[in-house]
């Protein structure tokens, strides 16, 4: 028999995507909640149902037999939830923002709102399993890490660890990311006639995924700028990080030090020197990839991170956390 | 009577830009040489005919009059071109990189191809008008600034002059450019369905353009990093710029190196604090765009310098500088 | 001195398609009227202005000097508009649907709503200048054509009125339509994900542009067939119609009876045989490109028509209508 | 112990397809068989390597084990791999235009060349399940379908079995493809800049795939329209069919010959009123979509076909083929 999990917010692009996950994952059940009728769902073939649909009402969930909700919704809506679903033993996967940074401070100053769950915020395991593995399995609430904190810890973090970086110039990280990243709700910003054939920054140093990055990566704010830009692309995140190396001599030792770092992950995939990773390798998929070019007489360094932005940025890493969660194979259903 | 100014290479993407502009510059008539006939002109409506077109060689030029030829060839064709066009009197606008770089080392250190005309490499003028306006009006031989140089160029230039940058820290250049910047050749990486719904990185630190940046912008190899991608969009380069700054306390300091760099210039325009520009406000212009943001504290500063690559990135620029040559208003057609 | 000329509704794409165009006017100077502020307007660079903005009020506009107003609205604006600055002697040219059909029966049943400008509708002057064009000069009130009409009627009439159609057998008319003709107004349809790598049909058969056609090809309900379809990109229309061809016997003869149709007209241009017109010839102009194919043998036909749905399908024809009615030459500008 | 079948051919688009969808067979082990080493293969993750490759070679292909042959080749290259595969034993599964005509002389009339397998032309057989099933099991030559004409297929012939159509008005299908459709290999034609905001219609009337709907649809070609049509997107098969009903009156009757043709099928979907299909909804899926509009006064119809080209139209019937050749369950890994 299978496990059932609900959805909050799956008429998004994070919560189709879970739909399209979970659908094909052997030991799971998806079950939509209704949170609101809008409308959008689009037209199913005769004779085709989608999963079931049932209210998202703690006793309805709780009646159904759901043992874990995924909430792919904003962060305030994510804060409500949360905290009803825990009181019914019920476990949460929440892919928002709303309990990735440590204190209600931290949270005001980046997400400019009050934060009024703190002993949640305390008590959530930011679910990046590369860092975090062994915290995961016991968490009631999971928060999912953010689509670029992912990609930019994923390929900062080892550097850091292993003392590569000169802290003193800093640490730049270029992200590019598909417009799905800014959600499903129309607006101007993500409309077809104003992002095809244009490309734009926003949020420049000042991301909230900034501080998501500051507290995994190990460096601190002023080593590190970030900017953010939306690529007319459907899904995807590429990032672009700029360093000055130290102790070490050679390309093969910038790499050697991921292939340290990722011996074993199912999800991180390294590539060879002289090749790089894009965006199509990533598309529909749970996987990290990563490359790095350096050059041994001046230690200038670049290392390129790729992710799908609905995968291993969102959806597809809340499935790997659920599997950790309930003792399922990691990769099971990625 | 309008001056007859020939396009070499008119079926590339350069080419076809030439051929737009120039078809409503009031003071020009462009006339199509004709290098080898390859068919892949495209259909022209009844009793439409396009711009005259004579072949090729410096007889039938020199005999149509023609005072400025523009080559928008590859580097090793203009190396060919350029001097039996120079020989018969006929000034030479190149927009290939076969002039740029000022000695034939570095030519081949870059180019990884010997270069044969010593002479003309020293002749060249490098037209970039912000920065060497005055030697452009005498020019022979016009040397076309690459696109993504120009943007580099007139994004980093006047934070070097001002002082305002941290050296020993570097400075990054993360640039990006749509598909038409690599020329109108079919390849598998320019390809339609490679391209959409993608994003790649590619010539990581070591691209040609680079010693265009360093022979201009007053910063060593050491200090400069500069990473080329490729955008699923048709034209347009945007360059994200980061920096430490020094000696300055404020963004507004910041912009104000760029006010006082290129007052009067026409063809440069800045962005109000809190605004960036974006790809659509350049396309089909001959501006360079940019917008600055800087966090106080911490020095960190980032600049977004946008161009269109066949506009101030190739033709536009070629038409500006022609304009120079000849004693025309510089922002006659433009 | 310059005519001054109003636009309301210049944030939408029709609004901005005709600031751009009538910038470059040599005869008009646009004014933007001011109905709402809705902060949508892009930034601007340092010491650019855009046009003078007033208030768009009757008073304002005819104390502003304003001699020709273009509604750039919904129809339903259009409605409230028209009357009022008709009333204070200001020309309108409307860009929606609200005076194209001649009846408020006919308005009512293909736009569900009530028209209450019933004289206006019979007053107004349907501005499609290539059949119209001797009326358009005294109009006061010009109803420009909508985008899908104009691409159908201008490759319809002509066989209709020269009897090459075998009417029995019906006309399909497919039509592909850019993104930008859905307007501005953010919506889940014209969001970038839902419209990239997608293609989709909609309003089949029943679209409210069809009495356009039907009232001006000559053609019957029964006899016109016409879909709708969103192409993914941002401008242009390509029109694929299909009849059974009667009274000719070969392609040539089909060119024909555009030839004749179109003898002397400036916007629109026909293609040899052999070849057809695609969506980049017309991109950002006022051309109606139209070519042919037909199989002698069984007299199947086919017509192929590009607009840009901005261009001729809207502010371009637009303009066009401006010219004539203020005696203008019909291309100045365009 | 699964079956080995290779797959010549493999780095073009619907070899890639076809290497995706078996590569996760449960049934299935894919071996690529190199005709030619031509250097365009991805870069490979760090650890990670593709399927097996061997040499196209009759021997090497029988020494491996492999039992079926994919052939993603041009016709001509098909044309000489099959007889020597089938000679040594092999089933072959040809996606090439090869083997789908019935006789030479059409052959040659379609595809402007000699066939010279006159034989294998009278035993292939033509691989659409939905009307062949019975014959599939026991093909040695397996000929898959052409893309156009599965969802033209699909579409039409159930209206002409059913007698619905009114044949002497005709039948036109509008056909849209995404740019895979054209394969791999470079040209202008589908270079990015040349696609993107773009689209143009091609071999209007004589696309060579119209043969083979004319051979399975039940129309003659006199009634039948057919125009091909470049979609800027990567894949997706929309084709939109009008014809006049005769013998139903309510578009409940049309969507009722669907739902008798198509009762268990597997891969056909049909829509209800009111809704129709578009290209994201079979998007890397075997389903054909089918939905319909009627206007019961007139009996205009029209009918939306969608495919994935690369699936439905290629690699995913190839698949769907061989299940059913082999005996597996026909959805087997689709």
């Amino acid at each position: 028999m299978t496990m059932r999990a609900g959805i909050v917010g799956f008429r998004g692009y994070s919560g189709m995507e879970l739909q399209r996950i979970l659908a094909a994952h052997p030991r799971v059940t998806p079950i939509l909640l209704e949170h609101r009728s809008d409308g959008s769902a689009p037209a199913l073939p005769i004779g085709h149902t989608g999963p079931e649909r049932i209210a998202c009402t703690p006793d309805a969930i709780v009646g159904a037999g759901i043992q874990v909700v995924f909430l792919a919704t904003p962060p305030e809506v994510s804060m409500e939830q949360a905290p009803a679903l825990l009181a019914r033993g019920v476990r949460v996967i929440d892919l928002s923002g709303a309990f990735r940074l440590k204190t209600v401070e931290r949270y005001k100053h980046w997400y400019k709102e009050e934060h009024h769950q703190e002993k949640l915020l305390a008590e959530a395991v930011y679910g990046l399993p590369e860092f975090y593995r062994a915290q995961i399995p016991q968490a009631r609430l999971l928060s999912n890490p953010g689509c670029y904190p992912t990609a930019a810890n994923l390929a900062i973090r080892p550097l850091v660890s292993a003392g590569v970086v000169d802290r003193a110039a800093g640490v730049v990280c270029d992200a590019k990311s598909g417009v799905s990243g800014a959600g499903r709700k129309p607006s101007l910003k993500t409309s077809y006639c104003e992002v095809t054939e244009n490309f734009s920054a926003y949020s420049v140093l000042d991301h909230r995924h900034v501080p998501e990055v500051l507290m995994n990566s190990g460096l601190e704010e002023k080593e590190f700028s970030f900017t953010a830009q939306l690529l007319p692309i459907d899904r995807g995140i590429l990032e672009t990080v700029y360093f000055r190396a130290k102790g070490i001599g050679e390309a093969e030792d910038l790499l050697r030090v991921y292939i340290d770092a990722y011996a074993g992950e199912p999800f991180v995939r390294l590539y060879p020197l002289g090749t790089l990773p894009d965006l199509r390798g990533v598309a529909r998929t749970n996987y990290c990839d990563i490359g790095v070019k350096m050059d041994a007489a001046t230690g200038r360094a670049v290392v390129v991170a790729c992710i799908d932005n609905l995968g291993k940025g969102a959806a597809g890493q809340a499935v790997q956390n659920m599997n950790l969660m309930f003792g399922y194979p990691e990769a099971e259903g990625l």
